[in-house]
C-alpha cells in the first residue's frame, strides 16, 4: 500500500481531489515503486486521474463496470473484486511485488481482507481539516503494524514511513 | 496542540474511546509537556474520563453548560467558548505554554481560529479504519507546518513528531 497523507490523516479533500499537494521528491519515490513493482491496483477513479502515469504499467483496476474481468488493452486489466479471487488473479499474473495506490476504496478492500503486507505512508506537513481519510468509516478493524523506517524527503519536513504487517 | 493518533490518522474509535492505546513512552512524554506547561485546554469530554490526571492541573475547560465562565475550582475553569475572549483570557491568566489536549471540537476550534502555533502528533503503528479524525470534517481550512524533529519512542515504532505553523 502505498499513500500520501496529510498531516491530519487525509488523502484528498474529496474523491475528485488529486494528488497534486504531495512534494516533487514522493512522485519521484512512487515512480522508482513503480518501477520496481510487477503490478498496480487501483480504482476506476484513480485509474482514470492517473490515466497518463499508468496507462503504460501492468494496471489491475478495480470497477463495477464489469461483472467479472476485461482485459482493456494490453496493459490494463478490468477486474469486479465481488466476483474474482483477486489473490489468485494476481498470483496466477506471477506479481510478487504489488503496488496498491488507492484511492480509498481500495485500500479499505485490501483492509478488510488483510491483504496488506506494507504501508509506505508519506506524510505531508500540511493540514486539511476535512476530506477523506485513508480507509472507509464502516470498516470495523483494528490491525498492527511495526515501523521499519523514517525517512526525511525535504526541508519542509514530507516524511516517508515505512511499515510492515505485524 | 499534542494529539496521539493511529497511522490512519484517528484518534479515538468513538467519543467515549480513552487513549488507552498510546503507548507508555507517550504518556511520559505527555506527563512532562503538562509538567512544563502553564495550562491545559480540554472539552469536557475529555476532563471528565481524565479527571484523576487533570484534577490537579491549571485547566481550561469548554463546555456549552456554561453562559461565560464559571470557576469549579482552584484548579479548573469552565468556559464556553461561544460567549468568552479565548485568547484574551489565556493572556490575563499569563498562560505561556498552554497545552491543548483535545478532544476533535477543541482541536477544530483552536485550528478554525489559526491559534495552533506548535503540534505534538505522536504516531502509534496501529491502524484503526474508522473512528475520529483530528479535526472536524465540517472545517475546510488548509495550514501549513514544518517539521521540526522526529522522535522514534520504542522498537515498535510509536514516532513522536513535532511540527510548527510556518
Amino acid at each position: 500500500m502505498i499513500v500520501a497523507a496529510t498531516l491530519d490523516g487525509k488523502i484528498a479533500k474529496n474523491s475528485h481531489h488529486l494528488s497534486s499537494w504531495t512534494c516533487k521528491e514522493d512522485k519521484i519515490f512512487l515512480r522508482n515503486m513503480l518501477n520496481k513493482g510487477d503490478c498496480v491496483v487501483v480504482g476506476n477513479n484513480t485509474y482514470q486521474t492517473s490515466l497518463e502515469f499508468l496507462k503504460k504499467r501492468n494496471c489491475v483496476v478495480f470497477t463495477t463496470s464489469v461483472k467479472t474481468l476485461k482485459a482493456v488493452n494490453g496493459s490494463c486489466l478490468y477486474v469486479n473484486p465481488k466476483n474474482v479471487n483477486i489473490e489468485k488473479l494476481l498470483k496466477d499474473r506471477n506479481c510478487q511485488q504489488i503496488n496498491i495506490l488507492g484511492g480509498q476504496q481500495v485500500y479499505s478492500w485490501f483492509l478488510k481482507n488483510n491483504l496488506i503486507d506494507e504501508i509506505y505512508l508519506t506524510i505531508e506537513p500540511i493540514v486539511f481539516g476535512f476530506g477523506l481519510s485513508l480507509f472507509k468509516e464502516t470498516l470495523k478493524t483494528q490491525k498492527n503494524f511495526k515501523l521499519k523506517s523514517v525517512k526525511k524527503f525535504n526541508s519542509q519536513g514530507s516524511l516517508l514511513l515505512h511499515y510492515t504487517r505485524v
